[in-house]
């Protein structure tokens, strides 16, 4: 490796500008795209007589070879081309010769570096989508496993109210269900053929934009040149899309670092996704989880980026805009990995049901059941309730006990009021029967949580 | 005013407190969403058997003078409420003794935030959708009296093709028709009610949550509490949509401030909407433009704002959520009177149809014309008619002339390959005809132009 | 209250372009500079012979009583004025005449408000840095009661090794100090006076811009006008100050949360610092550090604002920069109340010193202190002491012992290599012993806590 | 080039997971701070008697070689070492044997994390400082060619005030000498050495910090162990310098652009540094400042994103600050060749003296001359002066001329206040005489203007 950066203070003049001006680089990663728009561009020119037949097929053999050649690591790509559209272009003429030079009829880079990149776009679309669904079908098996075990619902990360661990999962289930929801939009909304645009005000040519944009899978042509080549919302969609993505998985890496401390000790990363320590031979370490949470921040950097770019721009083309496809290019690397990563993390973690439902005997977890109980069925106001509770929740404190652990009689002596407090109370404050009294649409009862289960399978297969 | 920095330091700890922690004076931008949720709710208990109907009856009057209370100036916000919805409550209590109290049965503080704030931005999105239509409107009629007016249009702030424009002003119907769209598609895909999700996990009593969902005009109850109460997706998308949106407002803006430089003077904005200076009794600035393009920043902030707070929350509710709501209300106000502004600059501008032609003669935009019949008519290849326009062009520089003015024997005159020109060729040039010429779909020909505006105008009946 | 949103949309245009361009309802913020920077120029108009003495007087006494009828709350701000600096003169005016226009003689609106901003940021910066000042003395207070106090030390929330949990709290002393030096240092390098730069390139009267920079206490007046007009570099830096210490206020928040939860009860905030739940009468939360966490989200919104604001505007003044106060405003509340709250918190939480030295128990924190044993004192490669550490680690994990509970025969027990072990290892498993062992500099030992405690006191002297 | 992305979804898991978990494709840009910081230690380690002397000198000579492998491109990065210093350490121990794996002794991997880091923002601090006071002498060279050539000083991009074109280039000086001195600050700021920090609380081991920090340039050992190995303000802090200096970049960069308008014409790139297009033979764009105005975004992308990571991390380590690396290398690397090109451009840039001469006659520049005129020589109260100015504004208006061009009969005529005007006016009314009159510190004057040129000279000499 040569020190890049000194590089740069060394290079001559015109190396360094074109190192600075050139794409080819990155925009590499945009290979399939280009060869794909072009096909079918030459596709479409052939249709309407301004290729032969003759030309055109030599033009698609001899794109299929660049993209072989590309594949297999034959391609070597310089910055004498700039870009991929030039780099492609070149190749083609050296093994064709005269016809690739007319692939190029009523066509100009700016609508090809549109295209090329709005397919990409969509493309990663349908592929995060799916890897998506996956991930909402893991957390729904694993709460399908766990929907009659306890765990400490918590609100400020204090414990609050009995859950099914199952329900929790279902929370992101929940979650990624609507970030595949929001790539599905984002892809139908933004799902028109940029081709044909030409630089910035279409072409005198006989194109057929339709033509193109069917062989590419989009829905329409695009209804106006010069908003296409300098449009960039469905850049900015994915690049949003990606971040409400990635936070959701911060917030479960967040839970599965606190709750693989020796405090917590509710789940355990399975030994593949835990890392050792070099000099602790005792210690195992969340990295992945704590990973996963870190990469939330490049991908909100990477869109606060191009909204940057993008504020001020005048139309049409301004070269700022080559700066859009780093930032994405690098969500969708994240976003990809980071599902892949978490979908087997959470497959594989392992579930401590014994630390879960012990932990719900700390902090009165059914404290709101006796007031609850006190308002319904004794009648009483809430005000009244509400100080009962203290007092038998100060009562269990005296016992060293969880008000789920007391005796009817250690209830009735808290309080005078209460004490001739039925039997039946009992069973009110037992932690499962707390989680399963909340049957209201999306409580955490166990019923509820299978419904809702059987709701997600439903979606599954329906998506 | 007190200046309320040193205020701060001077303050007791406890008021400090109470100020750090309340809500209340910007929550309270929410008492109609609040008052509305709680009497859907009253209406639903009276439903259930909970409430009697004269409970549930004095409860909703109560409700309303509240409401007449706030919107007539007579309700004293104070910090002591901490929050929007205890004040109401609180009131309602004052107002209407006992049954106030018993408005609270069945539901938490938790899901009351998360059902007004929802409701906010819903109604919101509506309102923001309803102004986007008009802008377009706006521009459409803009651009339906400029169809046949040239401008020079650009790439890289330099002259390209010509222009009508009418397809110019298009452009941004374009970009602010997609912005409708994703309002519309994040209104459908939050529309959905948390009320009943009570603390956390659902509540034991026996509600109907499809009945306030149904009453608050939502499309069903969400699927699951927990997700519910800690899911701020629906205002990320609102961020995000009026990101995108002000983004599309900068580029328009620093536009108009382009055109209305001395240099340019393409347009100039009408008196109320430019301000004269103090000193320069000449001087018209247009501070419009430039303060909408100014606030881009603070809605970019807001996003990032928010994503910054949901990074890493563990579930459920945490405090931190809180900070959710000054920002969605700032940018909204924004993208509000954003939205109003632009459209009556827009309006009113007056458009310097004289300097628009004019300044489509300098720069030879005719150019690409001029290639084009040579490759088509006269069958030349592409690298000859290049070097052939090369020469036409340093002609017409040598004249002082733009090629558009060029008589057939200059053109003639300009190189031995083409001393025949058919004199056709000077129609070629003309920039009119070239703005004409281009017709493929999305094209800027004042006939293509003409069908963008009739496809707007089904679309703006339609919606 | 009326409300406002839908007030936007019902006003008459001119209303709401007064509303748009005015920055009067936010900039007033900064009376008392503006008043200081117009007493400072009359001063020196006098002693330049362009006012007289007695107009120099009146208008100082006249400005001196707008200032108290703003403080006493008489002053009625109205959109009227636009602006703070017109509505000071025009008040101004009213109350003595005549001599009120002369006031603004060899002056511009322009490097008023850049003085007036610049003063106000300087002012701040001087505030801010006593809070974090005192921030790192009740740190430092808090540290030097538990030198002695055992926490294990985690990375990646598990337990590493132990630590005095005095050591831990000067982990934040250390990061608010770094924060000190950072506001220091960009006042001194944002010091100099813009007052006298006039519209954008000075002016020809001829003023004495030493002067009145000398009396506003700046270092000396800047060197170019046009730059002092439309730079924001000191906004920009007060904002990166503001949300890096924010950062910092964010990470002692995260730890007071997380020690704050059932599993850890390291600390407990005191009662005024908690809140309870108005429905479980068992439950106390952190609310307080969590929205300290949470208000990490605007300041870094207020950054981002103003870098979206600046990017890419020409010389000298545009209107885009009156966006430039309000997250300035926003961002100096925020660190002010922050910092003066967790002061607060810090100074009155209660230290569960039981806890944190029983948490240390587990983990088996001192097998680095066994391993490091081995090599040194038995000269044993490191992989064999990582070995044989692995076995203790085994058998006391077999006891349910942590390997700083084992005697010396249960040690001898685990591995034959050292089953003649030096019975002095015990004393090196031993927590507190591992603990004091770390006695390179910056080390966590209680004796090099306490020269750090010491280092801090004198540079609290100092400072 | 195989396809990164379908790629990530082929591999098998552990594949990816040691992809997810490894740092070495990035963090071997450090490979030379990771060498330097390694001899360091082991020289240390032998003054302390931890090591031999020869010992030392066959790991000192081991770790050259491997710099050398490094730098001649013979080094194969790969996966299985996970990290640069395992790399290095493991290479190293290939070359030399057994005293390679006693180069770690009293060190940790989180602390030579922290020292290679630390170190490469501390050279690149000072390199960028050195390309920043070679872009402030590019300015002041072309500032001290121009301190006579007008041009017309904007504000609101309207012309206000006539300016020297050199002045012009001294405001950006001005800014890029502030970015100067910040680097200069945060370099000292944070020149600490974390090297002895170990994991996170120091070692046992007989080390000698002040040693490793006196060879490695720092100014001292770190104070806290714990502190620095969790610190990542160095980091941000150049992120956020690179920002600021990106900001002023744009902004030049926004002014060339509309500069090289051919509204404008006020500048012309060099040809090497204009592109021409394929298509249009005429035209040249002003690409190299667009892309450096686009760049912006990333850098502030970049610093959004570590601010976001810092968020709420608890103390010590945790595997997300594993993501502070690569936005700080792409930071860098954007300035490092911004500043280069931004240079070449600004020292090649044609200047077209005539154009914004000419450009001072629109506009009316010496407007506020004559106001000052008339209340300075003939004791007019300001208001009359201003009704005069427009009156004689309208003059020249009818006559087609710009106010400086009339003469002193027309002016006359203009008004019947005015019409025995001293024939002086005309001298004050002159553009290069009204920006002579700005002799105010930091005026715009010539004579002004080359005052500063000489006080940049004496500090570029001082630098």
């Amino acid at each position: 490796m040569s020190n890049q950066n000194n590089q740069i203070l060394k290079n001559t003049n015109a190396q360094i500008l074109d190192e600075f001006n050139a794409s080819i680089m990155f925009d590499k990663e945009l290979y399939s795209q280009d060869i794909k728009g072009s096909i079918a561009h030459s596709q479409m020119l052939c249709e309407q007589g301004i290729l032969t037949k003759e030309e055109q097929e030599v033009i698609e053999s001899g794109l299929l070879q660049v993209k072989d050649e590309i594949e297999s690591g034959k391609f070597e790509f310089s910055l004498a081309y700039e870009d991929i559209h030039m780099a492609v272009e070149n190749r083609l003429t050296e093994i064709i010769g005269e016809p690739g030079k007319r692939l190029h009829t009523a066509r100009s880079r700016n609508d090809q570096v549109a295209t090329d990149f709005r397919l990409y776009v969509q493309e990663k679309s349908l592929s995060i989508k799916e890897q998506l669904k996956q991930l909402v079908d893991t957390f729904v098996n694993v709460a399908s496993k766990h929907t009659d075990t306890l765990i400490p619902g918590m609100t400020h990360l204090q414990h609050a109210q009995p859950l099914n661990f199952g329900y929790h999962m279902l929370a992101y289930a929940n979650m990624f269900k609507r970030d595949f929801q929001r790539f599905e939009s984002s892809y139908e909304r933004n799902n028109y053929s940029p081709l044909g645009s030409a630089a910035l005000a279409g072409t005198p040519h006989n194109i057929n934009r339709q033509s193109t944009s069917d062989k590419l899978g989009f829905t329409a042509p695009s209804a106006h040149a010069m908003d296409t080549v300098s449009d960039r919302d469905f850049a900015l969609e994915i690049l949003f899309n990606i971040s409400t993505s990635m936070m959701h998985v911060s917030r479960i890496s967040e839970e599965l670092v606190t709750w693989s401390s020796y405090e917590f000790q509710f789940v355990r990363m399975s030994d593949e996704y835990a890392t050792t320590s070099s000099i602790m031979p005792q210690k195992k370490n969340p990295d992945v989880p704590e990973l996963l949470r870190g990469k939330t921040g490049r991908v909100y950097g990477n869109l606060i980026s191009l909204f940057t770019v993008m504020k001020g721009l005048p139309l049409a083309y301004n070269k700022d805009t080559q700066e859009d496809k780093e930032g994405v290019f690098d969500s969708v690397r994240t976003i990809e990995i980071s599902l892949k990563i978490l979908n087997e993390v959470i497959k594989t973690m392992i579930v401590n049901v014994d630390k879960m439902e012990n932990a719900c005997k700390i902090g009165h977890l059914s404290a709101t059941d006796l007031a609850d109980f006190l308002v319904q069925k004794q009648n009483m106001p809430f005000r009244t309730a509400y100080y009962i509770t203290k007092d038998v929740v100060e009562k269990a404190n005296s016992l060293n006990k969880d008000i789920s652990e007391l005796t009817v009689e250690e209830i009735r002596e808290s309080n005078d009021e209460i004490k001739n407090i039925d039997e039946e109370i009992v069973m009110y404050l037992d932690l499962r029967n707390s989680m399963n009294a909340r049957t209201s649409i999306g409580g955490t009862s166990t019923k509820q949580t299978e419904n809702q289960i059987e709701d997600f399978k439903t979606w599954l297969e329906k998506n």
